[in-house]
């Protein structure tokens, strides 16, 4: 699958791969050691600017969360794209779904989901992935979600 | 050592490897990729129904929270089983323990060491592992401990 | 670069990597597999006592939260001396920060950066790496910071 496809795939569904930027920080947007993908952790954000902002408190902040995971996803496959290109991977390795939640708020779940969703819908199987979700105290910049991937990749002799 | 050798040693401590269960969200339990096992995060459930709620606040609550982290422990156990085989474990590379905790509980190692204890105890020298123990803001469906972990196996030819 | 010269970079900046000991639950310090070494969650103690504890609330709490960062990636400096010696540092992978945080602080990127920054110092173009910078509830023993670091190694023969 060309990285023109999956970009067509965005497109219907009315989204579009944010630009990437490098890091403000003191570490590198991606790394890859022996054919794997290590990606640093992508927050809800365009041009650096938080769009979702959490924590998430109730059943009714799931959608405002879904939002986020989304904007997350399509930084996770820009970031993929800046990297090595996307039609260069194999299958997601791991992905960690941080939602900054308030201690009552336990869908971490359906809020991740519509990241992963995403990845599936565009990806195709190459876009499974094992997954953990996980609520925490606060995301930087206050980012209602961050997502960690880590990403096998197709040689680039086989692609 | 076989599987049936590590479901013994369970069940002389009185314990079973709980029933597995496809996700029932978009990702997959588990994932083999070079000979290492990224399995997806879990939670205190049985039948997909949390037994140990979180969080943490108090020292009080730190047995609660070893029974929480048991019952994980045996859905890590139970997924190995179900993906490739007890029997495959070479060694555990990394297990995160993500404890629901109030702002005040800190002994999260003091809990996830009932994980350890019990992988040391059924897997002997490959049930070691390095491992990294948090305490969060909320689990899925308010456990009061997840695990992740990432397993080394041993290749099919030499089992 | 061998480690002496990696000690001596320290000691210039007025540091020192701190004594290791076994740890004292369940678990390994490090483990070493196929070229990766896996390091165990480090924070930011001294001798196993927390030096500068959590959680952070404002901005005024950046800079204690930055000495925490330091600690925590001197002892991660210490365990990879102690595992298999600094010198075979060939990259990080991945570096996870968790910050202790109140659901308000929002700069954890800030403070993480104080230990991507001596990693580089000390490391040089080895000490890059991917990185997550994440808020969450409390951390082992009331640390304010703890670090996961997984690092490629130069091969013993490549020395």
């Amino acid at each position: 699958m060309t990285s023109d496809v999956i970009v067509e795939r965005l497109r219907r569904l009315g989204l579009e791969l944010p630009p990437q930027r490098a890091p403000r920080h003191p570490y590198l947007a991606a790394r890859v050691d022996a054919g794997v993908l290590y990606l640093s952790g992508k927050t809800a954000t365009l041009d650096g600017s938080v769009q979702f902002a959490g924590p998430l408190r109730t059943a009714e902040d799931i959608e405002h969360g879904r939002k986020a995971a989304v904007l997350c996803a399509l930084q996770v496959l820009a970031g993929i794209e800046a990297a090595v290109g996307l039609q260069r991977v194999h299958s997601v390795l791991r992905l960690t779904g941080y939602v900054a939640s308030a201690p009552d708020f336990v869908s971490q779940p359906d809020v991740v989901n519509a990241a992963s969703e995403l990845l599936i819908e565009v990806l195709g199987g190459a876009g499974q992935h094992t997954r953990t979700a996980i609520g925490v105290a606060a995301l930087p910049g206050g980012s209602a979600v961050e997502l960690e991937a880590t990403i096998r990749l197709i040689p680039e002799a086989d692609q």
